[in-house]
């Protein structure tokens, strides 16, 4: 079975016209959250040190980086929105697979697309193909592959970048194998590196290298025939076991990005149902921290020796406290960014109604649920049971949902009318004539 | 036991002044090989279609293409010299790993020598800490990581690389062991590539992102403590086994550079020996292609295996043909990559004596070993077993020998007087003031 020349002939030869609709709208769905992801954190200490390291190195400024004013050659801003995409740790989530599909896919497009003129028909189509390239690579290999200690989103994700890049620029199947091939033997990212600044690196450097081999490509740069299948390709020096029917099984039937989720809150995903909760209860009866007596939560185990931490003293901590999560999403109704920022975390209201969550391991609880009890000082109760968090695939975050958390990201960087116009070209991305219009909107002033 | 600490604080600490005079020496040998195998492969295809790829998206003129016109941005010089230095195959080989060293680590470092000023002491002293790193690392994993199928010259090599960097660079400990950890999560290159442009491609690739593991360290990019020994790590990840104590023992005292070897022909080992053996014959008795009836190889099985060709049509094809070769070596009294152009395969001199070749294989005969008799047409015959090739480990290429392999390269891309100047300032490399001078002096017209 010719596993990596079947994969390229579908690339090479899908019609855009055969995407179902609901596959280009979880694409725009996929993109505005990948976009609003990258805004957010483009003022990161990670994205500045990045910045200060590589940016003397760059080519003629041909592409954005996203929510700032530098422009950089395609290779570099491919990287840098591909860092910046994966630095809140609050892009999308493949959940077969746990690849974060966009950050190498709509980094590396993006890119080329200031470089030469992309109708937003072909990105989104490019986009959707790139996509179903990583997550089918990803499930021929999930889970040894990932359990050896490969990041799968990095590993898997050059592969989409060169597939998705390799599309717009035209590649015939031959090239097209090839880019594969040249993924394939730039594919890397340790696991080991989670919680450092090297993390967020993996999906910019899966674009950058997946776009490097489709450039290679395209110039007949030679490579692997076979370079997934083979005794020493991809599949089988990266993984013990290689599904190759899961790379060409119902090519152009099954997609892949429609089992995208996106996470609605900044923090670990143990944490969502309970805040799902908690915002549910406060809206549904206009609750104020000052009328509450105490919040006693009951959570899968695994939460509390997660995310245990009762009295955090920093931003970043408090994402790893159930008691600060419960009591932002009780006061802010939410849990962007801003409600784990420094300011938030040692604010003397959240403080004090943190001090009144109490939180019990419950074995019978599945990891996608939570109970909450708020007992108010009139004597009243409030209750709510949680089956499936937002943004699981049970319950996914809706359309208005993703608007509302590309605003959080966006606030304090781009104005509000700015915010609203790159939302509006996102939702019409398979409709714009020229989709650079997008990465130029995001500049703040622009 | 902190493999990673251990070894980047080596590196940081080491003194130049502690290397001996013959690591010193070796140094010079493996950069002198390395500069002429770069300048030999500039033309090549390979070469002109990696540029038609990617100088569009070069930063400014920093550096130098060996051989070539073209400055690039320092990452791209790397990845291209790096590309060129391995494109014949004919760099240098630590025979421990199979390593080749130089590529990914002087692709670095001289690239890097051309955008700050670099003396020619450091350059050396870092040259030769970026082989040790690679070569370490390699001897903890090798044999079973590559038979895996991992390409270690481009695994490994990325280590070289960003250590060199990472020393020019005068990291702090703490720097050199993120530079190694950025390092770690890049290591990538599958032996599937081999046969294809991408071989090549993986030592310059090795280059290209230790060196930006470099960079991005030396602004506090930060990444994994343990990037070496930790259980999601490279070691563990990369290969079955992982010998921490070979990457630490004796550091310091034992140098690797000293195991380095240089191949004196431009095709595979295993013909080495009846190269050798033919060229020996032809000047010890100043043998003619006409006076020869016949030439009868004995050679090491696997010999026949691998170039077997009877009648190769191609310069290509002439590598992997002993017929072939044992003519070139007796007409031409070399092997280089002229007596393997595809004038000399279709010569007519040399197809006629290659048709009076005979080779059998012995199983009693070891890869390093040929036994070769020829007789001549006055009813003499002369003789010759070799017991170890030039260019191994115990019968080294000397000093003439590599500035003769130097002036096979650069002929026709460099004048003689060019020649001459490159050669001199490789060898006193260890006391130039500026080492940019080298890249410089290989421009033609310079």
């Amino acid at each position: 079975m010719e596993v990596t020349r079947t994969l390229a002939s579908f690339v090479v030869e899908h019609r855009a016209a055969d995407l179902p609709d609901r596959v280009r709208h979880e694409t725009a769905r996929s993109f505005l959250n990948w976009v609003g992801c990258a805004i957010g954190a483009s003022r990161h200490e990670t994205v500045e040190r990045a910045l200060a390291a590589l940016a003397q190195f760059s080519g003629p400024p041909q592409a954005s980086v996203l929510g700032r004013h530098e422009r950089l050659d395609i290779m570099l801003a491919a990287l840098m929105n591909g860092i910046t995409s994966h630095t809140f740790d609050c892009d999308d989530t493949h959940l077969k697979t746990v690849i974060h599909p966009s950050g190498p896919v709509a980094s590396a497009l993006l890119a080329l697309a200031e470089r030469m003129p992309v109708r937003g028909e072909e990105f989104v189509h490019a986009f959707v193909l790139g996509v179903e390239v990583e997550c089918r690579i990803g499930n021929a290999i999930y889970p040894p592959h990932y359990d050896i200690g490969w990041h799968i989103t990095s590993t898997a994700g050059v592969f989409g970048a060169a597939a998705a890049a390799g599309r717009l620029l035209k590649l015939t199947e031959q090239q097209m194998v090839w880019a594969l091939g040249i993924a394939a033997t730039q594919s890397s990212g340790l696991r080991e590196m989670f919680g450092t600044m090297t993390k967020p690196f993996h999906p910019g450097n899966a674009a950058r290298n997946g776009l490097l081999a489709a450039l290679l490509a395209q110039r007949d740069f030679t490579s692997s025939n076979q370079a997934l299948e083979a005794k020493r390709g991809f599949g089988h020096v990266l993984s013990t076991q290689f599904k190759a029917e899961a790379v060409t099984d119902k090519l152009g039937q099954d997609w892949e990005i429609l089992l995208n989720t996106y996470k609605p809150y900044a923090c670990g995903i143990v944490i969502h149902p309970t805040i799902d909760g908690c915002i549910q209860l406060r809206n549904a009866h206009a609750l104020k921290a000052e009328d509450i007596e105490s919040i006693a939560l009951k959570v899968h185990p695994l939460v509390l020796e997660l995310t245990g931490k009762k009295a955090p003293q920093a931003g970043l901590e408090g994402k790893f406290s159930i008691y600060h999560s419960a009591a932002v999403a009780v006061i802010h109704g939410a849990a962007g960014e801003a409600e784990y920022g420094d300011a938030v975390v040692r604010d003397p209201n959240v403080i004090a109604l943190r001090d009144r969550v109490s939180a019990a391991a419950d074995p019978r609880i599945h990891e996608d649920q939570a109970g909450i009890t708020i007992r108010l000082k009139n004597a009243t109760t409030v209750e709510k049971f949680v089956e499936h968090a937002i943004g699981s695939i049970d319950r996914p975050m809706s359309d208005a949902d993703l608007e509302a958390k590309f605003r959080g990201f966006a606030h304090g960087i781009l104005s509000p009318a700015e915010t609203d116009r790159v939302i509006a070209l996102c939702w019409d991305v398979g409709r714009l004539a020229d989709v650079a219009e997008v990465a130029r909107a995001t500049v703040p002033g622009s």
